[in-house]
């Protein structure tokens, strides 16, 4: 928990859309400290300076969040929001809305990806159902969530998140969801229903279009309040994606590093990059999705995907994915000798980067 | 081991160039029915078809190199081979040759970097000194190996690969390398030295410009020999660069899948490559390294590199980093529910893709 000054924890559950603007606003900040001892350590072991490359990076973001020099991935979180979507009666997804409870049940039986991929990464996984999976309003016909609805989501989305975990990763699981996601970028990035949807699970070119067309329908029903993100969020947005904004918010408040995953979870937290510019600063993006938007969100938000694998699941999977890889940036960092300790000589000319 | 009939096992240590030739010309071929079965029942997960994207691809690939349709990674074999390089009295390389033997001395105590990245891939490491780590004679002044140290060196990587690993990643470390690396690059592909001539382990631009011109030397000095790939590896190569083509080698014919590391390694297959085109189809690439160079070398190789993280210090660390992505890909296939077993629902349309 960070001990900056400026920074006070909300009051949780959020009561009111001032309370969670206010919240988005006060955001404590890494500890740049921890970055310096890390680079230093970093220039005294036994490799070229820079050669590890983005591995380097991630170790000092790591710790600086953390707020140690010597990051550790020791309690690494990875829980899935589900939720379900209105605007599916709109025929923007080939799969029942069922699926989604099914889903859930297969991540509980361990037979989904993400079991196999969190065990793989030595993570915790649990699942958070918001509205016990009650569909969304169809955000095309009306708000998608009430106030109360969408500030239960958010805060139920922030009280998910462990204080002591050393990284958070958040998923979702939700037939429709591509298509809140691509309204929260068309509405606070710009552009039309065409230059943000995609295929989705598996829809077909027409059903793109459709899709296209629901989201411009959307658009213009709620065009008085797309200078807002936090209305957008509510308006055009789903419960699972309230929530990951709130876990989101809330890692930021412990000092917890995040890593996003695909479109929709990156979607999710563009209303908060939207109220706070520096408000991302503490997430990393696992990969770039094959999803259509994908890799211009994450441009536009100045994320640089670890991975593109090409990767359209969700359910954390790409983060799942790459949490072994952020484990070899701090074994690196925290194992390898010094050139003192293991007697090898320095080079004969400085280096030139 | 294949029970192809068409190939048969050379007699190891290679005795003449030409039967180094033959073995390079007698390649089994991969088992495809395994991956038509690991294609079947990847279709029957519970995922959209597709939506794992490369993951699906690595498991096909492991599958049908392993003759298995539930590929395995329980035998991981990392080996370094380290060499040195006459050519380093050019003033080619920042770092003293003795480097060479005090980094194979931090590998034997834990210390480099993939120490970290194998014990966080659960691989084994060993480390094989080429010629007692003598150097090779300067290749922009005579042929850097005779025949008989260059067959020696292909052997000895060759006889390095365990017939029973799941997967084989060939490192190196020998101080000066990336300048036969970048010969091998210009003889067999094209280009002058300041094509391929990079930065290697921290070079100022004065003495990437002078290797450059070392490069040239060699290629106008053996210009005679430069239509034939394994007399261009033997003069222009160096020795931990032949063991490297001879396990990649030994890999094919046992039937191991191969993780190709960054520039030098590559670049030590080239010319393997270059005697049969389907001389890699075992390999995949583990990342892009910033050595100027390689990402054109992957491209010529039609190697697409799953990581792109910058890293520029050999060893097998882009190996050892990307082993844990292919333990996802397999655990996701090999664990997965499908859709009858988690009783979910299956698309309501057919998949577009």
């Amino acid at each position: 928990m960070p001990t900056d000054a400026s920074f006070s924890v909300p009051e949780i559950p959020f009561t009111s859309m001032a309370a969670l603007r206010a919240a988005c606003l006060s955001l404590p900040e890494r500890d740049l400290a921890c970055g310096d001892r890390i680079r230093q350590r970093d220039a005294a072991l036994t490799k070229p300076p820079g050669s590890l490359g983005r591995l380097e990076e991630l170790a000092v973001w790591l710790g600086e969040w953390q707020g140690t020099d010597r990051p550790a991935l020791d309690k690494v979180q990875i829980t899935i929001f589900a939720g379900n979507h209105g605007v599916v009666q709109r025929g923007v997804s080939p799969w029942p809305s069922d699926v989604t409870r099914q889903m859930v049940a297969n991540f509980e039986h361990g037979g989904a990806a993400i079991n196999q991929l969190a065990r793989n990464a030595g993570a915790e996984l649990n699942v958070v159902c918001l509205q016990n999976l009650k569909p969304t309003e169809d955000l095309s016909q009306t708000a998608a969530m009430t106030e109360k609805d969408f500030l239960s989501a958010v805060s139920a989305g922030y009280m998910a998140v462990s204080k002591d975990a050393d990284l958070f990763c958040p998923g979702e699981m939700g037939i429709g969801n591509t298509t809140p996601a691509a309204s929260l970028c068309a509405a606070l990035l710009g552009g039309r229903g065409s230059d943000w949807a995609g295929h989705g699970t598996g829809l077909d070119d027409d059903g793109v279009r459709l899709k296209a067309a629901v989201i411009d329908d959307a658009l213009a029903l709620h065009s008085p309040i797309l200078s807002d993100p936090l209305e957008v969020a509510r308006t055009l947005g789903g419960y699972e994606l309230a929530a990951i904004m709130g876990s989101v918010l809330a890692a930021r408040h412990y000092g917890v590093p995040v890593l996003l995953d695909g479109f929709v979870c990156t979607a999710a937290v563009l209303p908060f990059a939207k109220i706070t510019p520096e408000a991302l600063d503490h997430t990393r993006l696992s990969h770039c999705s094959a999803e259509a938007g994908h890799r211009r969100l994450a441009a536009a938000l100045a994320l640089e995907p670890l991975l593109d694998f090409g990767l359209r699941l969700g359910e954390a999977s790409g983060s799942g994915l790459v949490v072994p890889l952020l484990r070899g940036a701090i074994a690196c960092h925290n194992g390898m000798a010094t050139f003192a300790e293991a007697a090898v000589s320095q080079q004969s000319a400085p280096p030139t980067e």
